[in-house]
């Protein structure tokens, strides 16, 4: 049994405070989760856009000056240029070249009891060098040794990759470059390690001989990374036709790693589902769920900016409880809560 | 200056057996090279496709018993299913999905003089895992510390990534995987280590906001791989606007470390350019030529398998020359004959 919170949505996008004037907060969804001292942190991606000019598409945009120092900027779009092809709300196309209608950052918001949060006014992760010109998404925390390791989407005119970072307080940030060179994304590492090596899920694209799915990888120092094998792939089913991708860090089970992943459907439609891997071998599947643990189904995850996905990046253990932080509709930040013997009973 | 060597194309399909009764070689080019003993040894890409069949498709294909035993075999397309369309004479789309008209495989051909080769009768490198099913390609050598390290593009549902392999003798093969996850290919691994780490040039796919590109990524150990960053991009001329990736491992010169690598311009034409990278600082490019070392001219470049295409993945050094071995319209192998001068010159 998982319950969504009659809460929900915990964080709108009006809850959050613009990082720049003249940008717009269209979005504030897919929050990475830990805890941390007594309070439960989330890393919230903050979509913004920009205020509307009749005529144009505006889009805020990360540049480079003759000095090499970067500045966010505001690229506009001339609606009546044929070259000027909207593809969806996410998307414009021009010159034949993808542009984001959006730049994310990623944000904190604390929380004592998991549901109620305080959005900091500032940034935390900000886009700054040329891997990060088209934002940064979709943060996951995994506590290892007395560190918090984040990885993040970072995107550019070179596609989306995945960086790491390094926090002890919250406060500072170390960036320790790009882990994953493109296309990837959903990389979630395991929270210790296994047969003396750091261990990750994560999502290569595959535009060819079949659909994007999770692979698990290795390494010795979190930096570097190798052994990389195909895990668990998309099946066909109308949940999970299209693609899946790993949620937030696996939790150890006596069963197993149980990691609840998204899987993209006949529509485009997300869904939530729950796999367990073997505790010695990870890359082996020991038990998958044969239906959704969650789907769209509540008005703010059925609309919204982009409706009709349900998308979880963090989680947070309390009291025996699991708090699942979920991103609806590209737009909102939820919670449902459950617990291991819930999700382990859904496989 | 470079010149082509007038026994061109040195190795075609027809002096290459078939692997299996039944397979017909229809390419046997893009080889990596290497010296060895006092032999240049080259690793052919070896495509077979099927002895053809009226109202059929008929593509080999590497499958799997029921007891996880892999076997390669004959997969067959009825062109009267609406849902079969032959895309190119590369690809065939079924139901939605890509498969290919030829199974690779990687060949050895032995020569005393870098221009009359000895093709073995056996395969060197096969298929013969889940990563592979669809062939193995283009091979890379490079030689560290007395053994011949091989990389190559594998092929499977999963897409192309690059594997890893090992040998001393050109007789046995040790395997160590994939070290670049889908969709990766063109790794070129650098003859020494800078800093002391291994260093290599690959390709990862650029799908949405970008062109594919030539990436830098360093590892402590060959397997484990990070530090990536993107080096050099496609350029606005009519030769390289549409992808570009490394051939053949650097050239260790005083400038700096020689590039000889391929780009995709308009019309799918490949070429060959020639950069220049800092030899402690590989990630940064010093020089780039701006106009092509070689672009297809002669019949056997503008004509064949697949067209206008000049691909090099292989060189060899001898007697103070360089010999480019390039596959030529993804059917045969050929030799040009420079110098390190020269190839310096031209930048």
């Amino acid at each position: 049994m998982i319950i969504r919170h009659r809460s929900n949505p915990i964080i709108k996008p009006g809850d959050v405070k613009p990082s720049i004037e003249g940008y717009k907060v269209i979005g504030s969804f897919n929050p990475g989760a830990t805890n941390f001292g007594d309070e439960i942190v989330l890393l919230v991606r903050v979509a913004e856009g920009c205020e509307p000019r009749k005529g144009y598409i505006r889009t805020p945009i990360y540049r480079f000056d003759d000095n090499g120092k970067g500045y966010p900027d505001i690229m506009e779009f001339d609606v009546s240029d044929p070259e000027v092809i909207p593809k969806d709300t996410r998307t414009v196309v021009y010159k034949g070249r993808e542009y984001l209608t959006s730049l994310s950052h990623i944000r904190i918001a604390r929380s004592k009891d998991g549901i109620n949060f305080k959005v900091d006014d500032a940034p935390f992760i900000y886009p700054e060098n040329e891997t990060e010109r088209y934002g940064v998404e979709d943060a996951r925390i995994t506590f290892i040794d007395g560190k918090y390791y984040i990885t993040y989407t970072a995107i550019s005119e070179d596609s989306w990759a995945t960086a790491l970072a390094v926090t002890e307080d919250f406060r500072s940030i170390e960036r320790k470059g790009l882990i994953f060179y493109p296309e990837n994304k959903d990389v979630a590492i395991f929270p210790e390690r296994v047969n003396g090596m750091y261990v990750a899920l994560h999502r290569p694209n595959n535009t060819r001989f079949g659909m994007p799915a999770i692979w698990y990888s290795e390494s010795p120092d979190l930096l570097h990374w190798g052994n990389h094998k195909c895990i668990a792939r998309t099946r066909d089913n109308k949940w999970e036709s299209q693609r899946i991708g790993a949620g937030a860090p696996p939790i150890k089970t006596p069963e197993g790693w149980l990691v609840i992943y998204h899987a993209k459907g006949d529509n485009s439609v997300y869904s939530l589902f729950c796999m367990l891997l073997a505790l010695d071998e990870p890359y082996r599947v020991i038990r998958r769920a044969s239906v959704p643990l969650m789907t769209p189904t509540e008005p703010y995850e059925t609309a919204g900016f982009f409706p009709n996905v349900i998308f979880s990046n963090g989680i947070a253990e309390r009291d025996d409880k699991i708090y699942v932080y979920y991103g609806a509709s590209d737009e909102t930040t939820n919670v449902a809560i459950t617990d291991i013997e819930s999700l382990l009973e859904s496989l």
